[in-house]
């Protein structure tokens, strides 16, 4: 089941759901335990086809999840998330097995992808790990490469977001440091040179 | 000589400066010449000592002034720094030797550091080159000590950004694609759990 509003995007314009540099959650399932954790380090690193990087450092659960099942979701958490966002930033599964649920993180699948999926996104980039053992130890540094992508079409549509036009609530979150946040803000265009 | 309202910034909090996905400007300096593009897809990688990511594409004559000198400068443009940032990221030295010049940028030094230094950002990076060609050459990807980092003091202050307080034109710029940007917006705080 595809939840209402989720369409998926184009591979060649994927790059443009991180290119804004918004915190995103890392999503990774294996062997019947899923895992979400919080991560500003993530970042678009090929067009097409679109590949990411994402820095997981070696305490975390998820790591583990994405090690062990070769693939990972990153979705783009809104502004109504930041709570949510935090909490899966700051918690461990490994402390509190119960930790999706106290975070309010509400999982779904898509058919034929790797999850899981967080609802309530914005963005969602199903992503391949493409494994590079010396990066992963040396600078707890993935690359992944995406295999399919979708938005909330409130949000983001015909390949460009639409921030302005949409409540201020689904704006994306960029965190600074212990839980101090932005949300992304005014849009502009750089005209030509004239 | 140091601009005035350009002051140091700690070390381990220098990811801070880039922790929220802005638009970076690079530049490297090699035998003479000097160039400044703009990168959408850098990244902080480690805190302390700070290390941080960038892409750069074989095609750019920045990447080539890096892979010569061994190092480079990651910098935070400003809103009104829109033109700019556009112009240098969409045009190449090679085609237009007169390319910093036409974009409006304008160079300085740090005594004892490697630069250059674009004028009128907000905070600068200045990186040593740490060696991976097998992500040089398979990813355009570039992996960067952080040796030293500044600030404009009114723009982040005391390991802080202090947009909410500054004036409008001196937010952070987050391209999106073909010259749309959005600047940075709303400071928001996530509460620990009750």
């Amino acid at each position: 089941m595809t939840p209402e509003f989720i369409a998926p995007v184009e591979l060649a314009k994927a790059y443009r759901l991180l290119n804004h540099g918004p915190t995103v959650l890392v999503s990774a399932s294996h062997d019947g335990t899923s895992n979400v954790m919080a991560a500003a380090w993530a970042c678009a690193l090929d067009f097409d086809p679109p590949k990411v990087t994402v820095v997981l450092d070696k305490s975390t659960r998820t790591r583990a999840l994405v090690e062990a099942s070769g693939s990972f979701v990153l979705q783009v958490p809104t502004v109504a998330q930041l709570r949510l966002t935090q909490a899966v930033g700051s918690t461990s599964l490994a402390e509190d097995p119960d930790k999706l649920r106290r975070a309010g993180v509400q999982l779904f699948e898509l058919e034929g992808h790797a999850g899981p999926f967080v609802a309530g996104c914005s963005a969602w980039l199903a992503c391949r790990l493409v494994p590079e053992p010396h990066n992963q130890q040396a600078y707890d540094l993935f690359i992944g490469e995406v295999t399919a992508a979708w938005a909330d079409t409130r949000i983001f549509a015909n390949g460009h977001w639409r921030f302005e036009e949409a409540p201020p609530e689904w704006r994306s979150l960029h965190h600074v440091a212990g839980g101090h946040f932005y949300a992304i803000g005014a849009a502009m265009k750089a005209e030509p040179e004239g």
